[in-house]
């Protein structure tokens, strides 16, 4: 079966978090707005289309079935793709990760969006470097130290057990955008994040990855996505 | 078995979605942190208990086994208790949509803390009443829009096919903060949110539920809460 993916052109978004499931299974998926185009979103968001109604993209069409919600669609394809452990108990803590993935990422949007997703950047620029300033020495220590436990619980390499799953595939994209966006801050957390840096770097050299990061399926990080480089929210 | 809940006393907060379903399905539990002290809930956000590390309350103890995030425990809860539909596909769209009610239960909380969650909302108040007016005129229509589409698209009363499901008792409890923390930008969208205040009256009505409701274990709403009244982010 062809998956179709639904999710807004030009950025990496929510997005990545799905691409990087299909890519590293090898999964065919057609990545459906950008052979036809945003519009090809809209109908699914109306209610024109039969199935699970989407709030929003990314949503994942396989077969008859419509799933939406990051963390959703994941725990969807992990199990059909070798990505989670077989486990009920894994699949149900896989799932508890990917949605405090999906915790942190709101977060990061927020930091540049803290009033308004209805206005641009520019005119919640004040409250963005308040917000960015508490993201940066509160909230992205503490996700990040907690992540770094939960290797640590594990074999020290895997978020789930001794085996590679989409948690950690989240988890290099999560430090790809975290990188991206806050260069300074990341650098003062290297030494309190070691495991990560080394999962982020094994995740990269993964066959399919390493294919796919090399390729111009990956939109490279640009400031309309979810991680925006704005040096003045990056200063702490 | 006996279920043990772990979330902060003296609020509704995410562990009051966990609670509605424990208690419409009539589950043994313990409210954990209300019998022994919050302290309770330390030992496992500091990693010295065996099972999967949770970020943040509520977590879920069921035997062994440890589960965070609400709509992740919302999940594990149903199966075993009749709360979701037994085919997959139900499954996954419950799930979606519980994710989606997480999303916007975080909006409601960013509306009197869009700052910082480590400071009171006294010192980030003009930049609530900001974020408060985006969220009454923007997303608060957006998203009970789309979950009155969920209903219609149902069988007008059920967000899941023609069942009662925990989603249901999660809309309830939505529509019930909604009401508590913005009543005049609820009362603008009583009518375009008919069938949501249908299925709040009908949840209410279930003999668990109000049970509850009338008893000492429902904590009333208050301003240390998600759902906060303060006048001032209420004026749309």
């Amino acid at each position: 079966m062809r998956y179709e993916l639904y999710y807004w052109t030009g950025i990496q978004g929510r997005g990545e978090f799905v691409r990087l499931a299909l890519e590293d299974a090898g999964a065919a998926y057609t990545d459906v707005a950008r052979v036809k185009g945003d519009h090809a979103i809209m109908p699914f968001l109306r209610g024109e289309r039969p199935g699970a109604l989407p709030f929003a993209p990314p949503f994942l069409r396989a077969g008859r079935q419509v799933i939406a919600q990051t963390a959703n669609i994941l725990a969807f394809l992990a199990p059909r793709h070798g990505l989670v452990p077989a486990s009920a108990t894994g699949q149900v803590y896989a799932m508890q990760l990917q949605q405090t993935v999906s915790d942190i990422v709101a977060e990061v949007h927020d930091t540049h969006h803290p009033i308004s997703v209805e206005e641009y950047y520019e005119e919640q620029r004040a409250e963005a470097r308040k917000r960015a300033a508490a993201f940066c020495t509160q909230r992205m220590p503490k996700y990040l130290g907690y992540f770094e436990q939960v290797l640590e619980r594990g074999d020290g390499q895997h978020a789930i057990g001794r085996k590679h799953s989409y948690v950690d595939l989240s988890l290099f994209q999560l430090m790809s955008g975290l990188d991206y966006a806050f260069p300074n801050t990341m650098k003062g957390l290297r030494r309190r994040t070691a495991r990560l840096r080394a999962l982020h770097d094994r995740v990269a050299a993964r066959p399919n990855i390493s294919a796919y990061l090399a390729s111009d399926r990956r939109i490279p990080f640009n400031e309309d996505g979810i991680f925006r480089h704005y040096p003045e929210l990056d200063e702490c």
